[in-house]
């Protein structure tokens, strides 16, 4: 069940921004208890701020998709691996758009409220990402 | 039981450093599926090479630890995030020993066959690791 939740949240939020889905999956706060290098970690956000953060977030790679690789799922919580990638069309941390492909792999785990999404640990490969950035800017 | 293991092999293996209690945790081959910025990574290794994997890693940090965060087991893998610090005391990848405490974060999903460890998937924060390399150069 929070498996399926969550294959859909990804799908519909991150996958395809369906900004007005994203009050149906998450609780009514959202705490990034961990993950390195996203500005709002350590933020408890409610629904409108977390509709702002996918927004801030997609809006310069606006094709991102992530792939699950591997789904774990416990009494409270479902883990994933992932592998994203997307076309860098907007400025990502003061590097101007190169439109070429960005590739990233990451794992988090999402925390479940009953059936609500109510908080994640995140950690993904940032080097990767600032290399390509850096290799896109020649 | 997998979780249990698990706990055993990170705890003796990579915190340790018992090398020699490496066989009686892994298969007889060892596969790294993906795990970016790892020499190994794409290899399959037999329990000697996966030995020598492990001296070499630690050698530059003896001292290192991963901190289990979260533990998730399916039924033939289990999935931890966790959090590594090591006092930085030999060469890594060109810097040299800084004498200074090093962060990192991370997530592997371990594939299990019966009760032996048959291979992972890994991500780590390494931009982290990396920004914290540089400034000890300082």
């Amino acid at each position: 069940m929070k498996a399926h939740i969550l294959r859909k949240f990804i799908d519909e939020v991150w996958n395809r921004g369906r900004i007005d889905a994203i009050p149906g999956y998450i609780a009514d706060t959202y705490h990034i208890v961990h993950d390195p290098g996203d500005p709002w970690e350590g933020l408890t956000l409610d629904k409108a701020a977390f509709q702002d953060r996918v927004a801030t977030s997609r809006q310069p790679i606006p094709d991102q998709n992530f792939e699950i690789q591997t789904l774990h799922e416990n009494e409270d919580s479902v883990c994933i691996t992932w592998c994203w990638q997307g076309t860098h069309l907007g400025d990502i941390a003061g590097f101007p758009a190169s439109g070429k492909l960005l590739h990233m792999s990451g794992a988090t785990v999402y925390y479940f409220d009953g059936d609500r999404i109510s908080g994640h640990w995140q950690v993904a490969d940032r080097l990767s990402i600032y290399q390509q950035l850096q290799a896109n800017l020649v």
